[in-house]
């Protein structure tokens, strides 16, 4: 359900005008696209790389440093056991049907959502109603075509229910429906065929030997998990505590769309919380957030076909259930305010809970943090519990121990049925048989050998069914089955997983949409002109050094600047062009520099230079060190421009 | 020829007690190895990332920011067409041999060095010299493994020529010395197969259409050169300029070796600088560092059999042809000053020239940035001159302009013969046929439409063979070829590429070996222990902050500094361990840690603590907030520790 999206200054976002900007600013572009295209695969450009870095550095400022977790940097490549082990190889699918004429392959839930949202939009256009012009049925392909057609406020209900509850059908159930509602292609007119799993990882094959089969990792979770007992030691044992790992993962998606939001390769970071379960899961630091109120828009509300969201205080939420446990509400409240300091417009901010059938196959609860967008809202985090699905997976499958082992500072004495083989006896009565017997019986749960254990006390001896080996009979010569006292001193458990899971490339595009406003003509500008609004501390380029004109004097000062500002680390870009200061604001404006120092016939004579604010367009002068000290704390975060504005003169001299 | 390497302070290498070091502080550890492991597979440890996070950040600064390079962040994930025409799918090949016997895989050349080698080595035990114990070859597996056995020495010097030239070989001539040097596999007896090439390109399918071949990108270049275009214009099309782009590439090695040097998935910094080929490849900053000396092998030696390195400064060796130009020149002296930057021991740095057959199938020349480690000298950066080949290539392929266009100052006078056809002859006469026919014709060689126009005037018709055409004749009447008068007011070119390319793996692990030292006993530990002298700017923790004690009177004071320090961006570690301080330092000086702040009673009271160097161990005491900022300075790089010692008084107190 899309809405109309807003700028950051409330005008309605013309999405083609920041396609446009993007594209020419090379924040980002589609792939190969001289050799036509490849769907799903993008190239960032200049600016984009330098945003990207700086949500990521921010994003190990704020979580990996303030919060002390282990970083790991894990391969890509994965071999075939890991994944089936994770379940990946059977589960991570979409549904997938296929046009019975043409034979083009459709992904069933899009179908169905892009089906009905078309109906709908035209239901709208034939009740005089307006849609977005991006939304228009009768300009779309596919399943958005549609003639303008009136619908019985029954059905329109009906239809919305299905799209709230999009994300919970079955393969079988969206096959109903796209029958129920008879979802012909409009392409071939054909109902597309029942829908089949297709796998979403890409395959590939490791090494020189083919049957080497390997995939590209679907998440960068499995190798934190794999590395699990080697974190622990590294923490010298201690619990809780978090991994995380920024890298690339991999999708196979069947359509890719949505620019960067659904594509075949993306940057994650994600966290892996390792905690023990049976300490509630509370979290050390929950008291300091408790208080902090959240946007949630809840499971029974969505399965009541309902959007409605409620502002909660994460200790409520927690108190009454709502969010599970203190860790997952410890971080729900550290993604939100990464999101405020990234820059996001909190007010496009909301915590969707999943329901019961769209939750990934290892999680046993989830909250997304979504962002609203022109494409309506996105999933930008998940913040899931996934129990101790996996680190139980890999060690069942190659025996390695991925538990915590505790010391008990009260030893518990247990008390159990043990099987002992009498050697002299059972060794020569098996043979070679000897060691699968004894394995199997070892191995069989306590109530079973409480029965074993009367019976040879009753009868003398004993039978069984051995795999392999065939039925057994044992007499009570060969081996005892008996309760035995032990004194138990160590604990060992499975942690369980806290996993807030991050999509770099969709946050990084809410935020562009968040940060967009257009500024206009009377402003100062010649026409109308986008502006990106992103915080100091995140913009690619920080400063832009411009001479007034380009007049030879202004070269040495402006030099000695740009270098000052970049032995700080600071990015800067210098404008000389012949342009008017106006329209090299304006180009700079796109990019999102926030900060602009112009040096004028004043500077060359007395040293000082002007220092201007993207949004206010106010500006200060003051000696140059000054300003490239006032640009270093605004660049950090230690200061704002309204801190600026009172501790400098103002200047309005040459306004641009 | 691995030498005897020795540590930062000349002690021999023990390789085992760096290895067991760098496991035990997880500074990478081989991928998936609860499932067995798989090899060329790495994931690196909290420590590992951030010395890794420290270098590319480094690199960045250096490169990118300094000289204003365009940086792009392009996919991983490549299809078909653009490898095919960069010429990777036909050339990215080794020469693999297969063993009739056990049909176990063999790399040809590894092959030949790792047999001959063993047997230099088998000599020297034969006539009581010493060979380094990993070397020793009774006890190596497979090629390595011979019986001590004395050479001739002619044989000697034979075995040395073919060692220095190895890389220079082609798959047949690999070949030809497994026979003529009757290299057996010691595991079956059997000479291995004639050597057949093995693709090292991860292939996989792109979407759920199988016929979407892709491969996962062998380099990050051709990313880069598919967005030419782009650039250029993002560069307001100003030449020459350079790209950048950090990110993994992936080679499917026949056999992965030597821990991070030979791996399958790993990290890489390219950069593309793009100049006018009729410039002479001048570069503008030249002057700035052409009396540079650098330590070259250049291509003769090495094909004499030689490996004599020789120091010239890059001036002299531009001048004489050495170093072909002065871009690539530029680049080699930047390299230098990264490698020294981040701390490498430039007494264990060479560039070495490629030979002929051994460059890559898209170089025009070659530099190897080279360092030395206990596995021999490790290529670490290549500086290639790649020419126009693979702008030419994607154009070709696309028919995309992948050229500059240059408005020329003084417009040229062009002669040139043009084909004009009459359309209402030309077009009855041919009908369907009249564009291939004209399209053939236009695209004639000058030399041939000479010829052609000739006979037209002196014949009053030509005759062609077009293809899927067939033989044609055309009267004067149907066509005019004549030699016309063009004034060009615009040069269209192809840019060179000059491409330094940096494996950051290999890169990262040499700087370990170069940072290794083992401090003696009587320097206050225990026993001999392991040292990482990482330069502030490099190292993964800046400070281990620890109180003397675990007396809960320290901790407020502990808990300020972290604070402080982290607010700040510096990576603290505190160890509130009950261990002496000196075995608090030792863990930290494993872990590469250059700086320590001791909190002790008389710091509770006066706010004063001590600042410890690591690789000196001396210390000084000053009040909390300088002793900060004297941290602050020594991590950026703006002061060192003998600036310190200076400034701040020294501290005798307690000795760690």
């Amino acid at each position: 359900m899309a809405s109309n999206t807003t700028t950051l200054k409330g005008q309605p976002l013309d999405r083609p005008a920041l396609d446009a900007l993007l594209r020419r600013r090379m924040f980002y572009t589609p792939g190969f696209e001289i050799y036509g295209g490849s769907a799903g695969l993008f190239d960032m450009g200049p600016p984009g790389v330098t945003l990207q870095d700086n949500i990521i550095n921010l994003w190990k400022k704020h979580f990996i440093n303030e919060e002390a977790m282990l970083e790991v940097d894990t391969t890509v490549l994965t071999p075939y056991d890991v994944l089936k082990a994770s379940g990946h190889c059977d589960k991570f699918t979409d549904w997938m049907c296929k046009d019975p004429k043409n034979g083009e392959l459709l992904r069933a839930d899009h179908w169905v959502k892009d089906t009905l949202k078309a109906r709908l939009n035209a239901n709208k256009l034939a009740r005089g109603e307006t849609v977005k012009e991006e939304e228009d049925p009768k300009k779309k392909k596919k399943a958005g075509k549609v003639a303008a057609q009136k619908l019985e406020d029954a059905v329109v209900q009906e239809y919305e229910e299905i799209l709230a509850r999009l994300d919970n059908y079955t393969g079988a159930e969206l096959g109903e429906l796209i029958i129920k509602y008879d979802m012909k292609n409009p392409a071939t007119g054909a109902i597309p065929g029942e829908p089949k799993q297709f796998n979403l990882m890409f395959q590939t094959q490791i090494g020189p030997n083919s049957a080497s089969v390997g995939f590209l990792r679907p998440e960068t979770a499995q190798g934190q998990f794999l590395n699990f007992s080697k974190l622990l030691e590294f923490n010298n044992n201690a619990m809780p505590f978090a991994s995380a790992c920024v890298g690339r993962s991999y999708r196979n998606e069947i359509s890719p769309r949505g620019g960067l939001l659904r594509v075949r390769e993306f940057l994650m970071a994600e966290i892996e919380h390792f905690v023990d379960p049976q300490s509630g899961k509370k979290h050390a630091r929950f008291d300091e957030v408790a208080d902090v109120e959240l946007v949630l828009l809840d499971r029974h509300t969505q399965q009541s076909g309902k959007t409605d969201v409620r502002k909660v205080s994460i200790g409520e939420a927690v108190k009454t259930g709502l969010v599970n446990n203190e860790t997952l509400g410890y971080y729900l409240v550290r993604i939100n305010k990464f999101m405020e300091k990234i820059g996001v417009d909190m007010s496009k901010l909301r915590f969707r809970q999943h329901m019961a059938n769209e939750m990934a196959h290892y999680a046993a609860d989830c909250w997304d943090c979504e962002l609203l967008t022109s494409s309506g809202w996105v999933e930008c985090v998940g913040c899931a519990d996934r129990a101790a699905y996996d680190l139980e997976a890999h060690a069942k499958r190659t025996g390695s121990p991925l538990t915590v082992r505790e010391r008990l500072e009260t030893p518990i004495e247990e008390e159990k049925y043990e099987v002992e083989p009498n050697r002299k006896v059972f060794g020569p009565l098996f043979k070679k048989n000897a060691k699968a017997v004894e394995n199997y019986l070892v191995a069989l749960p306590q109530e079973e050998l409480a029965a074993l254990s009367k019976t040879l006390t009753a009868e003398g001896k004993i039978s069984a069914t051995v795999p392999e080996v065939g039925e057994v009979s044992i007499e009570a010569s060969a081996l005892s089955i008996e309760l035995k006292k032990n004194i138990i001193h160590t604990r060992e458990y499975f942690p369980h997983v806290i996993e807030p899971s991050f999509g770099i490339g969709r946050i990084m595009y809410s935020l562009i949409e968040h940060a967009y406003w257009t500024r206009a003509a009377d402003d100062g500008g010649d026409e109308a002109r986008g502006v990106l609004s992103f915080p100091p501390t995140i913009a690619p380029t920080k400063v832009l050094v411009v001479p007034l004109s380009n007049n030879p004097d202004f070269k040495p000062l402006t030099d000695k600047i740009c270098r000052k500002l970049t032995s700080q680390g600071i990015w800067v870009r210098t404008d000389i062009s012949g342009a008017t200061i106006g329209k090299r604001y304006s180009r700079n404006d796109e990019l999102g520099t926030p900060l602009g120092v112009t040096i004028d016939f004043q500077s060359v004579s007395d040293n000082t230079v002007t220092l201007r604010d993207r949004d206010s367009m106010t500006q200060v002068r003051a000696d140059e060190d000054v300003i490239i000290e006032a640009v270093r704390s605004l660049v950090t975060g230690q200061k704002t421009w309204a801190d600026i504005e009172k501790e400098l003169p103002k200047f309005d001299g040459q306004k641009a």
